[in-house]
């Protein structure tokens, strides 16, 4: 039976037996981690993507995203156990499946409003399916609200039925990071469930119990749990804005906010950020703007919010400008400077390239006619250009006027300023916007002029000699 | 001999056997845990204030802070073994010691510029007495460059003498907190030290181990170690900020800040604050207005620390707003109201008054005639004012029309509406600032209004209902 209508016990002892069919709509980074812990508490999982080559790498039992090659094993075990199908068919998934979780990514607008389109088509797409006693979860991250006035219309619209009464309906936030999905959504955190009836709350909490490893947190609603998810970003954003801010003042005072950040955080009541070269990925960039939207709907202005983001947004600008006052001591011809760009991923860890600082980076370098080499370890094409890239940093760095270092991937924590320099061959600016080099001391074999974020500017002599610059 | 003729480990020694005397420049809550916790390490302290009273307990073995009874054992000891004297003569304590640690309060002028004249005053003491060998450390929060820009100087000046050649001289911030401010200062957080020379930083930082269990951070220079300290207060000031503003959407969308901070904290890259009705002491309302002030000489404008300040100090007018629409939502004249103000401190815990909202609240019920009675469980008088300030709640809710919570005593978190009603023995309003009232069930006497932070406001009544309502 349906698992709304049995008791939430029977429920989940149907789930470990295999009883119950799971559709995630969306399986990206996001949809397969839901599809492989589900899976793994004994689910029949149908995970649905467009993305033919994404399936074809998961249907040979491997994961599509090298950060997360580690859930290959995991794929192969339940392909084998006959608990995972992926498909292209959405209606397919709709149709056979008895919990239906929601897992498409909500972006933004070129207003940057958000564009709920792909949450509104997978809606209408269940619920033009949906039976008495399924269940449906939305774990995509969306502005307070949707759930209760954009889903649930449309679910009860399509189906005929009456969402709390014939079918469950919960909303349940993601919380995983790129590089350590699984083990974020099965072993780190609890997890967050919202619902609009305690029927609802008392079934899908007791799913997720089987779920994951953490226990749940029930909210009192789904807008509650909805507006939890966007805090945890808004919090992050504000505070990387504010410790570009106060990076910034250190770099006028020749203070390093590394330093000054330690010995702050040294006290529990100090969480002092990262500064950075703005914030890329599809999360923390757009989520202020879920809540600043839903704030100005009630006719509140969240300043702090709004001046995070933009501070935030300018910061790429404010590193671009160091590249050309860097290049411009050096005088070198911006056109005729040979880059290398180490890095193209939002953050080290991972592939992901959505709204990363580093594309920016590589459109301006592109745009000064000037030459470039490209390395990151992980990441395999950047959509939309024909460029080579590097995996070993050393291999961009010959011959480099000038060295970008724009993600922070473990490979380039090991970066020397003498063997950049001999590798250089020559008189070198290294931007290092995320202060991965930590050694400013030694004997270049050329000058070297290092630049990094929330520390002073230095000019690295041959004989060892440092001083401190202004750009 | 002078600790900075020696090597810091005979320096040690010859603390260690009450060698050394040490002055205490201001001997309030910081200088008395300074005082206390040098004279526990066996250092002859001369600990230094105008506060005649705060002389004549300490010279009878008491501790001069309610909140901090518990030191009164230390001082008894410390005055039984000869280790502690306590004087308002500045002059003959800067003559008399070695070691010499300023840790008397900067405030700000009206503009709101920090006013270094208690800083200059004290250095002026200490340099007319200075001789060669001597140890000066600063513990006071002060702008960043304070130390080598403005103390140093006069220092030299004043004594003839070299700092970092003929004398020590370091920055060393206060961590503590009222309430807990020994074990704050011994036992809680290692200790942070910046010098402008390797000679000082070795010697005060063996002297400091032998004072405090923690261990210490070692600065690379003054500007380092007074900007962390700052910076602290900013991450503080700007969180607070934030959730203030986050709460006020909040309460606009009629869910609980509350329960969506503890779901989101619940993953531990988040760390939202608690907001509030402005923020108090002698600390986070300032510090920032420091750091503003340093980064407009440099320059920079840090706009998310400026707007953060500016958020926190209209939280207080927009509670008094809640207060006044409270009352008018029941219908009571404003200046016939009989208000309870419960808490008078700017935060639980603490007698300290100083930028307390509550005072703010109360002038505004003295503006409007209104009767009212207020209590604080810690507070025995407030500057300038005759008013009696009784120490249990319930005397100052009976027979009140508006209850109005301020602080969040220990004492108020047992609050429960239904006990408050009762007393009341009317239709109240219950202003609660600081969300000690947790339970909003039960059945008051009469209709209760309550008004949290970051909380829907709700309608109590009789028969146990509530409703949300809009003020």
């Amino acid at each position: 039976m349906k698992p709304f209508l049995v008791a939430p016990e029977e429920a989940v002892e149907n789930l470990r037996k295999s009883r119950y069919r799971v559709g995630v709509f969306g399986f990206g980074h996001v949809g397969l981690t839901i599809g492989v812990g589900w899976g793994l508490a004994g689910a029949k999982v149908i995970g649905m993507t467009l993305d033919k080559q994404a399936i074809r790498l998961l249907e040979s039992g491997l994961s599509p995203f090298p950060e997360e090659a580690y859930l290959s094993k995991y794929i192969e075990n339940l392909r084998t156990r006959g608990l995972l199908e992926v498909t292209d068919d959405y209606s397919y998934g709709a149709r056979e499946t008895d919990i239906k979780i929601i897992a498409v990514p909500v972006y933004l607008s070129s207003e940057k409003k958000p564009d709920l389109t792909p949450i509104i088509r997978v809606s209408e797409e269940i619920g033009r399916s949906l039976i008495k006693g399924d269940v449906v979860i939305i774990e995509t991250s969306i502005p307070p609200g949707t759930t209760r006035n954009v889903v649930r219309p449309i679910l009860e619209e399509k189906s005929g039925l009456k969402a709390d009464e014939d079918f469950a309906l919960a909303y349940s936030p993601e919380r995983i990071s790129a590089g350590t999905v699984l083990a974020d959504y099965l072993e780190k955190y609890p997890k967050i469930i919202g619902c609009d009836s305690p029927g609802s709350l008392n079934l899908v909490a007791k799913l997720y119990s089987a779920v994951v490893k953490t226990g749940v947190i029930k909210m009192s609603s789904t807008v509650a749990a909805e507006t939890e998810k966007l805090f945890e970003g808004v919090y992050r954003d504000v505070n990387i804005a504010l410790a570009n801010e106060l990076a910034l003042l250190c770099e006028k005072m020749g203070v390093a906010y590394d330093e000054v950040r330690a010995a702050a955080n040294s006290q529990p009541f100090s969480h002092l950020h990262k500064p950075g070269i703005g914030v890329g990925g599809a999360c923390i960039p757009v989520y202020p703007y879920f809540i600043i939207e839903t704030a100005l709907n009630q006719g509140v202005q969240l300043q702090i919010t709004q001046l995070a983001r933009s501070i935030n947004e300018k910061a790429t600008e404010l590193f671009i400008e160091k590249i050309v006052k860097a290049v411009h001591f050096l005088n070198i011809d911006p056109s005729k400077c040979r880059f290398a760009l180490l890095g193209l991923s939002f953050r080290g860890g991972t592939s992901d390239t959505r709204l990363s600082p580093a594309l920016r980076i590589l459109e301006f370098i592109e745009k000064t006619g000037a030459e470039v080499k490209v390395c990151d370890p992980l990441v395999e094409k950047v959509e939309g250009k024909d460029i080579e890239i590097l995996r070993d940093w050393r291999k961009a760095a010959q011959g480099a006027d000038a060295i970008v270092i724009a993600s922070d991937h473990k490979e380039f924590y090991q970066i020397e300023i003498e063997e950049a320099s001999s590798l250089a061959g020559r008189e070198t600016a290294i931007l290092d916007g995320k202060n991965v080099i930590s050694n400013l001391n030694g004997k270049p074999r050329y000058r070297v002029l290092y630049v990094g974020v929330g520390r002073p500017a230095y000019l690295l002599e041959p004989d060892g000699s440092k001083k401190k610059v202004e750009l």
